[in-house]
This record gives C-alpha cells, sequence and structure tokens, in this order.
C-alpha cells in the first residue's frame, strides 16, 4: 500500500486534489478538486444516485439547505453533545484532540472514553505536546464541531453549517412522505457538503473541515421485513465479540451475517457493500466492522462501518447506522407535532436504517487502491466506470491529416475524452497511465488508409488494432 | 405568464421546492428542493457541465471549498465593497433594501446611486416603511452581505462562506493553468453553493440567501480572436443607448451585437444563450440587455446579463461579465506574486470573460415558463430533457398480469421513469401533467396480448400504440 505522503505528493502534483488559497498560505482541513478530481467526485455522485435513488423505486432525492436553522441541531442533540475533547499546551497553545492523542501515544482505542478517563491517562503517563514535547498540557474540555454564523441584516440569529446532510431529511420527512402518498418503507437520498471544525484535521481529506456526503435515510416498520437476496459472496467481517477479544477481522459468507444484525441492516449493508465493489475497490482492503457496545451512539440499535485499509490503518469509509425512531422522535418533541405516521392501520414511528458515505474518503480509499509504481511507470488502475479521462486520443504526428482525423474521432466518442499531441507517443501513454485512463487510441500513417487505429490497454499496456467503427464497443464492453 | 404567488404555492404544495425547516417556522431566503425539484437542478447542472466542460477542449472543471480563506476576499475587494444599502425604520426595527424601497415607490432603476443620493429620495418623497408605514425612517448605511464564520479551535480565525464560486477560480487559475501545460485561451467551470446575506431577500428563490451557481472564468489575450460561427438568429436587445432613452428592447441579428462589444463577449453571450434555448425557455421571453455605464462594476469592460420576462417583471438570469485582468491583478498584488503567463512570447495577464448562470433563477424562468392553467388540467411544459420524470408507467389495473409487465417495462426504462398503480388513468394523466412529465405509457389487457402500449403525450394529450420494443425510440426521438 502507497503510503499517505508519498499519494498526497502525487495528488498534489496532478492538481487532482489540493490545499486551498496556496497563495495566500492555505488554511488547514481544506482542500480543492482540480479537473481530474472533480470528474472523479462527479462519476461516484452519479453511480450513487443511480443505484441509490434512480434504480429504487421507493427511494426519492432531495437537496436541502447548508445553512440551517438552530433548532434543527438542537433537537438532533449537535448543539449540545457534537463535540470532541479538545487538549491545549500551556507552553505552545497548540490545540490537539485528547482522544488522539491517546490512542497515538499508547496504541489504544479511545472511543467512548469520558473527560476524567483521558485526563488520568494523559497524566498517567505523562502525555506531551505533539508541536512542542511539552508536558505542561490543560485537563481535556469538549469543542463543539459546529461551524455557527449569523443571518440576517444588522447582529442577525445564529444559525450552523450543517455537521451532516442527514438531519435535513428527517425534518423533511413528514412533508416528502405526504406528498408521496405516504407509504413505508420509503427512503430519502441526499448529496452535498458538510463542515466540521475538527480540532486537528489530518490524513489529507479522511479527516477534512469541509466535505462531502451522500447520505439516505430508509424509513421503515421495525416489525416489517426486506425481501432480502443475499448472493453467495465472502466477505471480511469484525464482530463486536472479535473486538473484545482483540481478534482480527474473518472472512465469512455474507448472508452469515444474519446472525450478527436485523435483515434490514444486512439489506443495507448489502447495497452499500456492492456500491463500494462497483467503484472497483479490492474486497481484500475492505472490511464490515460492528460498532462495540462502547461506542455505539446511545439511541442507535447497531452501527457497522465499511472500513477500508487506508495507507494510515484501517479507518471508517461508510457507516450504516440503526437509529431506530430516535430523530423523528426528537423532532416531535422540539416541534410539539406528531410525526407519526400509519402503517399497517397503526399509528407508529418509523424506524430508521441511515447508510451514510463520505465522498472524499471513497475517494481516497480508491487512489489508494488504485496507485502502483512499476519498473517503468507510475499507473493509477482506477476502473474505467470512475476514471476521469476515459479515453485519451493522439494523432502520431502533430500533420498530414492524421490531426484532422483524431480530431474528428475525438469529437465523436462518448466518453470522457482528452486530445493530447503533443511529445513522444511513449511519453503521452505515461502521463495517462499515471492518471488512470484507461484507453489511448492513437491515429498514425496507417489509419488514413486503412480506418484502423491503435488501442492501447493501460493495464497489460497491450495494443491492438480496432477499426474506427468499432471503438465505442471495444472500450464500452468493458465498462 | 403566472403570477409568482400562484407559482409559489404550487411548487410548495407539488413539494418541488419549499420553505426550509417547516417544522420550526422556517428562515427567511432559505429554501429546500424536494424529489422532483433536486432532478430538475440535476438535469439542468448536467446540461451545463456537458456544454460548457465536456464538450469544450480548452474548458477544465474544478471544485472548491465554500468556506474560504479571508485574504481571498480582501483581494477581491468583497471584504471591503460587497454590501447593500440597509434601510432602518424607527419604529418597528424592519430593515430593508433602501435601493429597493426607491425603485418599489418611485418606479425608478436605482442602480449605482450613492447612499447621499438614496437618503435624498427617501426624505423628498417622504417614502414609508414597506412593514409598518411608518415615515420615521434612519438614513440608509451599507451592510456587508457576506456569511463570516470562524475556523480552527477556540476562538479561531475569520473565514468567509463563498458569496460567489468565481474567486476559487482565479486563485487556482495559476496551478491549473500549469497542470494542463499552460496555454490560452484556457477555461476553468465550477458548480456549486454560494452564499448572500441579503438584507430582504424576496420573490421566492430568485433572491434567496443560499443559492446555486455555475460559472465559467475563461481566460484569454485580449488581442486574440475566437473563431466566430453566429447563426442567423434574431434575439431581443436592450442596448445602453436604449436605456439612456428609457425605450424598450428591440429584435435584432443575434450578428449585429458585433457592432455593439467585443468578438469574446459576442462568443460567450451566444454559447449561454443557445444554453438557455436548450434548456427550452421560450425566446420572447428573453432579453439580452447591455449594463448601463452607471451600473458597470469599476472594473468591468463591458457585461451583458440574460434577463427573463419572471412574473415579477424582466429580471438578470445569467450575467456575462468581461473582467478584464482585474481579478489576477488584484490576487497577485495581494499575494506579492507574478501571475502573468507567457502568450505569442510575451509576458501578460490574461483577460476574462465571465458567463455566470445561477441555478435557481434558470429554475424559476423555465418554471414560469412551463406553467399552464388549460380549463381541464394543470400543466407544466417542460422540455423533456429536463422534466424531472420523463415517462410515467401505468398498469391499467393493478392485476391479471398488467402490473407485472408494467414493472418490467419500468425497470428496462432508460430514463427518468415513475411507477404509478393507483387511481383512475385520467388522474394519474392529470397527476403528471401537472408536473411535467412528457409522456405517459399504459400497460392494459391488449398489451398482454399484442405487445403493445398506449402512449400518450402531455402536451396534446394524443395517444397512440406503440410497440414496447419501440417505446424507447419513440420517446428518445423527442429529446
Amino acid at each position: 500500500m502507497v503510503e499517505l505522503s508519498k499519494l498526497q505528493k502525487f495528488l498534489v502534483e496532478k492538481s487532482i486534489i489540493f490545499p486551498i488559497a496556496e497563495l495566500y498560505g492555505s488554511f488547514a482541513g481544506f482542500f480543492d478538486y482540480g479537473p481530474l478530481g472533480v470528474e472523479l467526485k462527479r462519476s461516484i455522485k452519479d453511480l450513487w444516485w443511480k443505484r441509490f435513488v434512480e434504480k429504487k423505486s421507493d427511494v426519492y432525492g432531495m437537496d436541502g439547505v447548508i445553512i440551517t436553522h438552530p433548532k434543527v441541531w438542537e433537537a438532533s442533540g449537535h448543539v449540545s453533545a457534537f463535540q470532541d475533547p479538545l487538549v491545549e499546551c500551556r507552553k505552545c497553545k497548540n490545540r490537539t484532540r485528547a482522544d488522539h492523542l491517546v490512542e497515538d501515544k499508547l496504541s489504544m482505542s479511545a472511543d467512548g472514553l469520558s473527560l476524567p478517563d483521558l485526563a488520568r491517562l494523559i497524566n498517567e503517563h505523562d502525555l506531551p505536546c505533539p508541536t512542542c514535547g511539552s508536558r505542561d498540557l490543560v485537563d481535556p474540555k469538549y469543542f463543539n464541531l459546529m461551524f455557527a454564523t449569523r443571518v440576517g441584516a444588522a447582529e442577525g440569529d445564529t444559525a450552523y453549517l450543517r455537521p451532516e446532510t442527514a438531519q435535513l431529511i428527517f425534518v423533511d420527512f413528514p412533508r416528502i412522505y405526504k406528498s408521496n402518498r405516504g407509504k413505508l418503507p420509503m427512503g430519502i437520498a441526499q448529496i452535498g457538503r458538510a463542515f466540521r471544525n475538527e480540532i486537528s484535521p489530518r490524513n489529507f481529506v479522511f479527516r477534512g473541515r469541509e466535505f462531502e456526503q451522500m447520505e439516505l435515510e430508509y424509513f421503515f416498520n421495525p416489525k416489517s421485513k426486506p425481501e432480502l437476496n443475499v448472493p453467495d459472496i465472502e466477505v471480511n467481517v469484525l464482530t463486536r465479540e472479535a473486538q473484545k477479544k482483540s481478534e482480527s477481522h474473518k472472512k465469512v459468507k455474507f448472508k452469515d451475517l444474519l446472525k450478527l444484525t436485523s435483515e434490514w441492516h444486512v439489506f443495507w449493508l448489502l447495497l452499500s457493500y456492492e456500491f463500494v465493489l462497483e467503484l472497483g475497490i479490492k474486497p481484500e482492503n475492505l472490511r464490515l466492522r460492528q460498532h462495540t457496545k462502547e461506542e455505539l451512539s446511545f439511541y442507535a440499535k447497531d452501527t457497522w462501518d465499511i472500513d477500508y485499509n487506508y495507507p494510515f490503518g484501517w479507518k471508517e469509509m461508510v457507516g450504516i447506522a440503526n437509529r431506530g425512531d430516535y430523530d423523528l422522535q426528537q423532532h416531535a418533541k422540539f416541534s410539539n407535532s406528531d410525526l407519526s405516521v400509519m402503517d399497517g392501520g397503526k399509528k407508529i414511528y418509523p424506524y430508521v436504517l441511515e447508510p451514510s458515505f463520505g465522498v472524499d474518503r471513497l475517494i481516497m480509499a480508491m487512489l489508494s487502491d488504485a496507485y502502483e509504481e512499476e519498473e517503468k511507470r507510475q499507473v493509477l488502475r482506477l476502473n474505467p466506470k470512475v476514471a476521469p479521462i476515459q479515453v485519451a486520443v493522439f494523432p502520431l504526428v502533430n500533420k498530414e491529416g492524421m490531426d484532422t482525423l483524431a480530431k474528428e474521432i475525438f469529437d465523436k466518442l462518448n466518453f470522457r475524452a482528452f486530445y493530447d499531441d503533443k511529445g513522444s507517443i511513449g511519453r503521452r501513454y505515461r502521463r495517462q497511465d499515471s492518471i488512470g485512463t484507461p484507453y489511448c487510441i492513437t491515429i498514425d500513417g496507417d489509419t488514413l488508409k486503412d480506418k484502423t487505429v491503435t488501442l492501447r490497454e493501460r493495464d497489460n499496456m497491450k495494443q491492438k488494432r480496432v477499426k474506427i467503427s468499432e471503438i465505442e464497443g471495444e472500450i464500452g464492453a468493458s465498462f
């Protein structure tokens, strides 16, 4: 697996992802996506929307605001409890996450530890400030991660930038449910930015302060059951029990997850896992991890993550939580409204299964997975479906009609295409290999005579002659 | 033309666009898009990206952050001058835009009027507070429209939510230019949210506080000329001269714009206008309006808007500005960097042509344009390309195999499709008419025998029998 520093250097060099406002010294935890990065993002979002909204007749899309009403976050618990433990160095004034300090220095999980627990561990082991090494640290305290702003002329009202897209779905659920003639189960999906004022952003875009989420809230009667069709596949699983015994993940049959969690949970774990496979991420770098009792949110019935084996270890890429009826109950309480719905002749508060995807985390996983250095080249083995450029078109030389014909071919291609007429063919191939382009087409002297081009594949570097009329078919077959 | 209040009521009723956080009393100027609204937005953004990025080999995409480095906005002038004149009522404390007050009450344009000018007009005409009618108003003062927040643990650094996406493009231009082997002309395009703390948001999503932009900055050598191929079409034009004489717009040949502005400006006016036509907006509701000398930004060489004839009058929908080299010069100055590029053997600061589209304003125009009430039905005559649902599939009755076959057909359709098996066929047709679905397919008893369905068109309500295998072709032909 590629090291993070090398991957990061590569991404910045190619302008795929880079720090913002470089002219002005940047801002920690904020990144812009360049020409290739934005295409990667667009492909992932489009494939997700297709799979989870367009192809599912019981899921509806929505697109909510970023600056949100403060009451939404009071009801959700974010105003009082969306916080991380912060520890400050008395000497250099650096602030860092207390749980990360403990995890990094003591090689243990600090999930769910209280402030006194963290203070005790820091003092007992005399942990140093990660910036200056001083041992003079202030006892940990909580820091709320929401970005606030003020809305309206003059002093205005406090509002928050959404720290997740999910709550907007809960608040709009009653309206969307009614406007679709109310029937359970029903899902609502949303893609968009979310914002968390991380104390110490790290691991490039893995833990940024601004990021993109794809979230789906699936509302169902807890007494109902899904139509479940689990294929006979194996998957790495790390159960709650295994974690208690400090064991690592084991390969198990997907359908055996039914012994560990609810059928609806298995249903959404499967759809989510299949989506991750569709992106082309290798199954050996994936595992399903069940949250331990300690880390589980108090309202969650159960939560599973799809972890990826990042350059900095196994970390959450996708989270699939069973939130029960907590959110709707909270909004009912805070708005003093009845948000129950009729199902099976009874008034109920539906349960909610929430598959939540971080776009930037998926991109980090895909890039880590795809990056390879071979003896003679750097190659990004991206799935052709999501490659920023799907086919590059080269005239062998920029004259004798090869350029005109190459442009004609380029204009007609129905893929994300790129035209390049500069440098030797070898260098042009290498350049495309390094940014993940699965196919290159070269137009040469023979093309003018027999209407065939050289089609060259990124992965095996094989070349073959293909008729111009058959290019689309040859390439399309591999998607 | 439909009245705004009626259109707004319709959009909220259908959950296409509605006020945020209704459970908590909403927030002026913020709106969520529901299931149909989000599809409309997605189609517009996809068509724009296809036309302006994918099909243009000299335009690159990017995707930048929303929370931006404050220096960016100091350099751009937003920190000191992105402001509107605010007038406060001493009695009811309501704050409103001084220029809007003058425009509404005196039926004149207040663009470019200074604070003393506005104060004089308000006092001379003894204008009343629009909320309580009191004439006791504080003299106008400026109010900065940027939303601020703080980044980092503890007190943090001030940062701004971008009030436009354009400046991020300027700041990333040097990097993206280099990574594409620097060559002019070159465009960079971006789609995303922007935020303005409007003093008095109004006209539904036309002037919201959070909105979506599609912006393109096209960098070119002012000495260069475009390959210009102006088709022989006519367009409504309102020139600077005509406005001076209080004349209205005139129909002129598109190529006659070359007498009024630069060739590069005509080039981007044409591409922008063609895009608006592609969305299906009627040309008679469009006009190109040149900014007057008074309203032109001090750095702009020239600016033209594509106005739409909204229910509340002719207003800007798209703006196409020639910003000269102002922005790059400003960022060079503030970052103390040389941002010039080599072109034609000389170091130059390229000029910038900026076509800037407001997604929400396009949606408002499309909906105003498409909404019609006929004797027996409400119909939304949206272009099939952008209709949220492109085809609805109905089994005549929900049994006898019609439902199974209807679902099979639904699953195979390669359009945004919707399945509906409830209510009479007439009611189902009406429901789809009202949300703009161009085609409905009904599966009846005959379908089981002869494999034909009823294909019904929204606009003329005509029905015909079509073979199942020919549905895609029949529908696709009209896109």
